[in-house]
């Protein structure tokens, strides 16, 4: 009676809500301040007082029409102008306004590329541990979707296991950097052997393969160059969001970035204009269109994520966790005190603290922590994490 | 190297974009104030005032983030109470919180209830004129597009045509009313109709006809009352969209209305949330949503468009043109001076009038004149009316 899949995606539960509405359930037994709720990816750093002033300002002093009438669907022109020229004043780049595509947030960007690029029989793949609602977008697409073992010593990429998976089936590469649930940011090392070998196999089967770069995460970064990755690869499509850098996850803004190299940048720009046509995205909110162009070039202040990453860290450290150092994000990915990363975050709830477990992700044996909580509330859980830590003998 | 099909929906011009872009290069060739452009239903009332002063209060009194964090997917669920109260002290419905799923404007409403019922083999039918993105979005979940033949009277519905159309293989009936581009609202009479026989064939056939009431226009009407749908009929889904009632097209806020008597409520409301999870609405605006939530039960000043309507009917019937009384939404549709609408169409364009062949909305023979322009620029173009008619010799 209705489509069966629409209804699974639209009522099985995932892992991450099933934690937080257990976290909802505690808090009202024991109270919010003893529950420790690492399971959230929402940012917690306010919306910075700029962007609520340009957001007053346009709503007082621009005519009405132009806030709140349609864009055309790529965006208002002097938006996208704005955008391009920010983007290249930061990484040395040469677009324009036709090269951006203003989009409702990352996840509308990243499927727009999707199903602008997918064709009958072809695969995407992506590195573990990756954003569970990429194999949820990919086959929504009607794609392959596959997915590349991880390397947990740096959480960088595993060549062998990559360039084993690149057939000529192969549509495009998701990349996500900053990544959740990781935390690692690419290094150029990386993107140099990850854009090599696209170039290589691209020759090979005679076809491009895309790389699509997921960077909703690109502003949060603790000491570490995030490198811009149309600068490595031709043909390369860049997904970002506001979500994070202005903390708006509610509002819905992002951008596309199709730079004019390109292989066929009008056939590629046309199917991302029908893809957004077709999953509804008209236009993105149009007054966040005006907000994100006055703000060009702006950011959150992360030092409240960048002081949780490093306490939070160097308190799983000393209690004997493994992990790997915040490069970027706002989550940890330590290994689990025993193989069943589920066992194990079952156990943590025992202290209330809420974890999700690796396999989520891809990478079983590990879990995510995400920081962009409280201070107080991660100081306050330190001394549980050891004495579940106790628990196994460290 | 790309997907054909959205190559082709993202490039391929629509009449009414080629019509537009023509206008604007008249406009810089004779003067703006001498193209009489009346092919885009563009809400030309301004946002009202009690909108801008809701989002500013929001904006200034508002923790931030309680207005820009993410929302649950059907939406904030005190905007949802508010939303479901105000359709109920309106239409003496009895719906909850539970009964809105909150979305991107009405594309993304009607999309998301194709997406969430289209079964393999499906077909949905609608009722010429019709609104040309409705092919595109049913097609686009896959399912087989069907047309009645339109009832030029009045624009309600030819039944006959209607039933020799609904096979067991209907899945659901889309319905716009107030119509874009007929100007008709569906009377009592229509919708008892309309619902009785759905009633008989969804018995018949073994399995519920689901009506989806696509409702964008829902505050524009003249005089006339628009009936609310869900009280004839327990198959029922709402698609509505703030664009026209709050002059906010660029904003995408809107809702779904999924009533408790639905045949498998759960069902339903679980396959509406997956179709806007893998369409990548991951919730409709967030500040928007307070902002509607607000203004709840108000709508723009509708008597501009009301003036507009009579001014040009009144106008088209003295210069020899035939067409329905407007009833409702922006838009005149009358018949065409030639049997071939688009030879019409290109023959006022020697006038600067331009206007929409009725083809473009399933009914060959008419066009459609968008009236949401300004007064003076319709009275403006009364003569040139009179000018196109006398060259057919009325």
């Amino acid at each position: 009676m209705v489509s069966a899949k629409m209804r699974e995606l639209g009522t099985k539960k995932s892992t991450i809500r099933t934690i937080f509405e257990f976290g909802r359930m505690r808090a009202a037994q024991v109270g919010e301040e003893n529950i420790f709720d690492f399971s959230l990816g929402n940012p917690n750093v306010p919306t910075p007082d700029f962007v609520r002033d340009a957001a007053l300002d346009i709503l007082q002093n621009v005519e009405p029409s132009a806030v709140h009438g349609y864009t055309v669907a790529p965006g208002n022109p002097n938006v996208r102008e704005t955008l391009a020229a920010s983007i290249n004043a930061r990484f040395g780049t040469n677009f324009a306004g036709k090269n951006i595509f203003v989009t409702s947030g990352a996840a509308a960007a990243l499927t727009i590329c999707l199903k602008a690029l997918a064709e009958s029989g072809d695969k995407f793949i992506t590195f573990a541990p990756y954003f569970p609602e990429y194999k949820v977008f990919v086959e929504s697409v009607g794609a392959k979707f596959d997915v590349v073992a991880p390397r947990p010593a740096d959480w960088q990429i595993d060549f062998d296991a990559f360039d084993a998976l690149l057939t000529a089936d192969t549509k495009a590469v998701i990349i996500n950097s900053p990544n959740n649930p990781s935390g690692a940011v690419y290094s150029r090392e990386t993107l140099i052997k990850l854009t090599d070998m696209l170039k290589k196999r691209s020759e090979q089967f005679g076809h491009p393969i895309f790389l699509i770069s997921d960077e909703p995460y690109r502003e949060l970064a603790y000491g570490v160059e995030v490198p811009w990755v149309t600068n490595f690869y031709r043909d390369t499509l860049v997904c970002y969001s506001y979500s994070k850098s202005f903390s708006l996850p509610g509002e819905r803004i992002g951008y596309i970035v199709v730079p004019s190299e390109v292989a066929d940048f009008d056939a590629v720009f046309g199917a991302v204009a029908g893809a957004a046509r077709v999953l509804t995205h008209v236009n993105a909110p149009s007054l966040w269109q005006l907000v994100v162009a006055k703000c060009a070039g702006k950011s959150v202040d992360i030092t409240p994520y960048e002081r949780n990453g490093k306490l939070l860290y160097d308190g799983l450290i000393a209690a004997g966790f493994e992990c790997v150092k915040p490069q970027g994000a706002f989550y940890l990915f330590p290994k689990a005190l025993e193989a069943d990363d589920y066992a194990f975050c079952e156990r943590a709830k025992k202290y209330d603290l809420l974890l999700v477990p690796g396999a989520d992700f891809g990478a079983p044996g590990y879990f995510r922590a995400a920081y962009c909580i409280k201070t107080d509330t991660i100081e306050r859980s330190l001394p549980l994490f050891k004495k579940l830590a106790a628990e196994y003998g460290r």
